[in-house]
């Protein structure tokens, strides 16, 4: 099983200057987020929290979608085959091979996604995976235009609504896209195959890791970067310098604009480039505003 | 790529008195273990946190194994292979497929996993996912016997030193086993293929699950079951309850003996019988007790 016409289509994608451009991005340097803390902790597998979640939960929300066979994808090919080896009839037992494509269903994007050296999902710090979700709402102006970006504007405008980004944060983008998962509207791909959805521009997720030094951003779409995008401009400007990403995010309208914590359960397959995560928001009372 | 010789394995393992065995279990009703908290959540996706986690907490820990391909399995098989679908020379990004048994590394047994009718890993509510984390200290009689199981006596002992099991939780096994798994000693299989590691004894699991209803027991080894078991008792008298097992987990000596709560990063593929988990676990301050 293999991804039919899929290398071409890429290939074509990442063009010569695309290649230059995130060369470029890693020549700038791929430095670490600093962790949520010190590290104090005994180990790489464990992290103090007292900066983190020393608050009270009131609920929690499951941030992830179902996966079938037939899921959506960025490629618009079949990601996910699932391989019967024993049925409790008549093995006593039910057991299955997933022949799985690590950029599926709700996923993230490991650095290493994106560049040659950038960390893999499984070298992520435990302290990069417990961190501040804060998320911005574009429904609004992604429904008049399903090419709409989250714009540094976008980013201004909640601060002054409801502060400072905080450090080491997931900064979602809600653009209503997740209510489409089921239908041709999430890929949303026209005639010539050019898709049609929302995503981060270059210039927020240049600001959130020059001025803010978040740890994640995700999406509620297929892609960080928009639909049309031809050079995976937010892809390469953000990956490269070791943070991470998150796609196809589902239930963020179930949170509140800060105030929650995000639990990152990504897969620790060694060396691999992202892969199907859990994400579990954990929320405080109230508004959720800290 | 299949499992060679395993399905022959298998069949000889499961006798028909165990089928029969597992029937029964059934018919004895496949009782859901009441949620968290009444459902008041708003979806499926979302559950009040009131009575589970409304505390503080101080640090986290990663229960989750890092996994390769020669990961120790239950049946000595290889259970994980990647294939590079894209490379960042000259693809300009790095993309893998994984083909893997749903059973490899730190792992979720799903119900159905053990049962016709049983939920699948997507199909548990967020509810039963976010619990309370006891901890069974058994390392010292497993260093003695490898055959060791966590039996009723091991619990009442540790309910005269730290209280009553809570309701909903995970009740883990801390066997020491976890510090073997990049050796043989952890599969520790003897010169007839009989495989020598410590897990929960049937009548234990009994309890757990009748007089202290939790949602879920959690190993240390590759399997929920002792390694010469060969019936697998425990796993058939406790997930086809509708109840879940995690196998193989990590660093469970870093946990307190109770007053940890567990987060479950199990799979949301449709219909999966468990599968690869990320689990974190969030501490409170002191020494953990609640």
């Amino acid at each position: 099983m293999c991804v039919p016409g899929t290398r071409e289509a890429v290939l074509k994608q990442l063009s010569r200057r695309d290649f230059l451009k995130a060369t470029a991005a890693l020549m700038a340097g791929a430095m670490l987020p600093a962790p949520v803390v010190a590290a104090s902790a005994s180990r790489s597998e464990e992290v103090e929290l007292a900066g983190v979640i020393g608050q009270r939960f009131k609920r929690a929300v499951d941030l992830t979608h179902v996966i079938t066979e037939d899921f959506p994808t960025y490629f618009g090919t079949q990601n996910l085959d699932i391989e019967t080896l024993f049925t409790f009839d008549p093995n006593g037992f039910n057991m299955y091979r997933w022949h799985l494509v690590e950029h599926t269903g709700t996923h993230m994007d490991a650095p290493f996604h994106f560049s040659p050296d950038g960390m893999s999902a499984d070298q992520l710090p435990l302290s990069m995976l417990i961190v501040p979700l804060v998320v911005v709402d574009i429904r609004e102006k992604a429904e008049e235009n399903p090419d709409a970006q989250l714009t540094l504007e976008d980013l201004r405008r909640w601060e002054r609504r409801h502060g400072r980004i905080p450090k080491d944060a997931c900064m979602a983008m809600n653009s209503g896209w997740s209510d489409k998962v089921n239908t041709p509207e999430f890929r949303n791909a026209d005639s010539n195959g050019v898709m049609h959805f929302p995503g981060f521009h270059v210039e927020a997720v240049e600001f959130l890791l020059e001025e803010r030094r978040v740890n994640g951003i995700a999406v509620d779409t297929l892609s960080l970067d928009y639909g049309p995008s031809a050079d995976f401009a937010t892809h390469y400007r953000w990956l490269p310098t070791n943070r991470w990403g998150m796609e196809a995010v589902a239930n963020l309208d179930a949170l509140p604009p800060r105030g929650a914590t995000l639990i990152v359960g990504s897969p620790k397959i060694a060396g691999c480039t992202g892969g199907i995560s859990r994400l579990i928001a954990l929320v405080p009372g109230g508004n959720g505003d800290d």
